[in-house]
Order: structure tokens, then sequence, then C-alpha cells
């Protein structure tokens, strides 16, 4: 190879100090690299000043004005989120998650006319995150207060998760409500010679009546 | 499938007007979609209020504050940026690039001494962009001004690309400037067989002296 070639250079110059900073930003972000960050960069220098200032205000007004239902601690803009607000809602059923995506690919399906319990994570010792850094206790009070027939678990099927739902398992077996966890097995669509072992494994163990089969 | 299955809806209710805002802001970047901006403002929510304040402060002062050389029309932060400023560099060879990504890229090979003069995109009459939207009567302008040697054309292999460059070659043939452009072939480490053939096709039309290359 030509001795004048160098590698290419992971620390780029830029040619100004606002846009190294704006990229810094904006590489900042999981998932987004440097290269992905100075062409988001220079697409917001293409756009007129007013699409950034609503671009900055949005995730400014999101920021500091979130607020956080009193009732399941999902994002809303309330005291109370539109779903624990609806009466129409089964008040006595709560599903138990980690976070508002997990509520959102729920309300997705139609299928659960319950409501929600949003823990803001996992218990994960690897990353600090300690029973007392989730929404347990508010979860084991709304269950001693409040008229609940079911809470439903819909963890991740980690160790994490799993770990997680037994923790609040074993505060709430007292408390004579009943407790399930959604069920696991091989996905709809999916042939049965494709499935991991492991689920697959489950889904015989855990097998139901043909007649209670939806 | 049972009936009360429904396919996955595109527009997802969010549970939060500000998150909903926030989602849409950060989706209207180019190669970001919903599901990705989602999980981009719930990474804002978790990190603490200082990160927001920091991020959006710099895309705000990025695009209120950049500058653009009054020579080359790079972005920088004075008047002059550093390339343009730099006395030690030939001012007399002049490279003309679509944007800033391509002055960082050759700057990275560490080949070119000259300076450049950044256009703002290339001809593209299917998106609008005609001659009067680049910087090409400035690039006339300073060859005509300055003791300028050699123009070098670094744009898009692209129809939009080649018009561009033919364009202002046209403005500048009786100016008496030499006129380049940078060599097109198989690029360093591809093999031969795996070349698309437009490109091999090029590369032995466009063959130089084996004495001469290096």
């Amino acid at each position: 190879m030509p001795d004048g070639i160098k590698c290419k250079q992971m620390n780029q110059k830029y040619s100004s100090a606002l846009l190294e900073n704006a990229v810094n930003a904006l590489s900042s972000l999981p998932g987004i690299g440097r290269k992905t960050a100075l062409r988001l960069a220079l697409y917001m220098l293409r756009r007129d000043v007013d699409y950034t200032d609503r671009f900055v205000s949005a995730l400014a007004s999101l920021r500091h004005d979130v607020k956080y239902c009193r009732m399941c601690h999902n994002i809303c803009d309330d005291e109370l989120c539109a779903i624990c607000a609806d009466l129409s809602r089964d008040h006595s059923v709560v599903c138990v998650v980690e976070n508002i995506k997990e509520v959102m690919a729920i309300e997705n399906t139609g299928q659960f006319r319950g409501v929600y319990h949003v823990l803001g994570g996992v218990i994960s010792p690897m990353d600090g995150i300690g029973p007392g850094d989730l929404e347990i206790d508010s979860l084991v009070e709304r269950v001693k207060e409040e008229n609940i027939k079911e809470v439903i678990f819909a963890l991740s099927t980690t160790m994490e998760g799993d770990m997680t739902s037994f923790f609040i398992y074993k505060k709430l077996s007292s408390l004579g409500v009943k407790v399930s966890v959604i069920s696991r097995g091989v996905s709809i669509g999916d042939e049965i010679e494709y499935a991991d072992e492991i689920t697959l494994g489950r889904s015989i163990v855990n097998r139901i009546d043909f007649n209670q089969s939806k």
C-alpha cells in the first residue's frame, strides 16, 4: 500500500466547536454513532431555524414538564393517566410492567381492559437497581388499599424479570390477591421446529386444556 | 387465528401529549423511526434534567450561532475557517466539494494541502436545486479575483454531481484555470472480480502510466 495512505482516523476534526458540541450531544444518545450524529446535525442546519426551535422545545418540555400518574406511574400530563382515569376499565385487575413501552404494546393488542402498574425497570443488582428504586412498595400499597382481585406479571423473561416477579410475589402472597403471569410459549405463526428449545420446553410443561385454548 | 387479535397498529397512542410531541420531533430526523424516537425520549427521561438541558442547548446554539467561512463556505465559528486561515496551505489549489462531510473525509486522508470550496449541494432539478442555490458564483469570483491555479472537482459520481461539475467547468473554461477531477476506479483493497462493471470500465479507460501511479 502506498506509504502516504493513513488509516481512517476515529477522532475527526470538526471545523466548528458548535458543530462538535452538537455531534457530541447527538452521539451521546443510545444507538447513534458519530457519523449519524454529524448527518443529523447537518440536516438541522439545512432546515429552517424554526425546525430546530420546535425540536429543542419539544424535548425540553418533555423533560421539564413530564408527570407520572400517581396511581400507576405511567407517563402522563395530569395527575392521573387516561387509563387510570377511565372508569369503564376494570380497576380490580392490575398488570405489572417494566415501562411505558410495555403499556403501549399491551394496549395495542386490545386484549386487556384492566389497569397497569409501571415499575420503572426490574431488579438488577449488576446495574445497581434494587427493589427500592422501583415502584414496588406503591404496588403493595395499592393492593392493600384498593379492591384489587388479580395482579398479572408481564415482565421480561430474563433472570432479572423473573427475580422481580418472584420478589413482588412474596410481598403479595400474604394479601390474598390472585397473582398470575402472562403465558410464555411458541409465538403464534412460528414453526415448531424453529422455536428455541427453552421456549418449546416451557410451552410443553405449561400446556393447557385444548378446550380452554383461544 | 382468534378473532380478538388485531394487526399491530401503526399509530400508537401515547399516554402523554408531551411525550408524543417529543417522539414526533425525534422521528422527524432522517433515519429515525417512531420506535427509535420513543426509545430515545425514554432514555432522556431516565437521564437527569441537566443532560437534556445540555443536549438542547448544544443543538440550539449550533443552529442559531453557526457561521460559514466567507471564503470557502465551510461551517466555522469565525469569519474564516481554520483551513482558509492557515497560511501554510496552498491557497492556489481549490477543491470543490458538496458539503462539510467531504471536507472532513478529504482532510482525514492527509493527502491534500490546498483549500476548499463548499457548494452546499449539487444541482438537482428533481429536488428544485438550481445553480443559484449553490455557491457557484462565489467560486467563479474567487477564481477571478484570487491567484488560483487549479480547481479540483470532488463531487459525487452521480448524474447530479456530473452535471454540476460540467456546469462549473463551462463557467471556468474562459478563465484559464486548470480544472481537474479526482480519479475514479477500483478501490484500493478491492478484488477486481467484484468491482462493478461501470467502475471497472472507467478505470480501464482512464488508465494511467505505471510509473506515474502511486
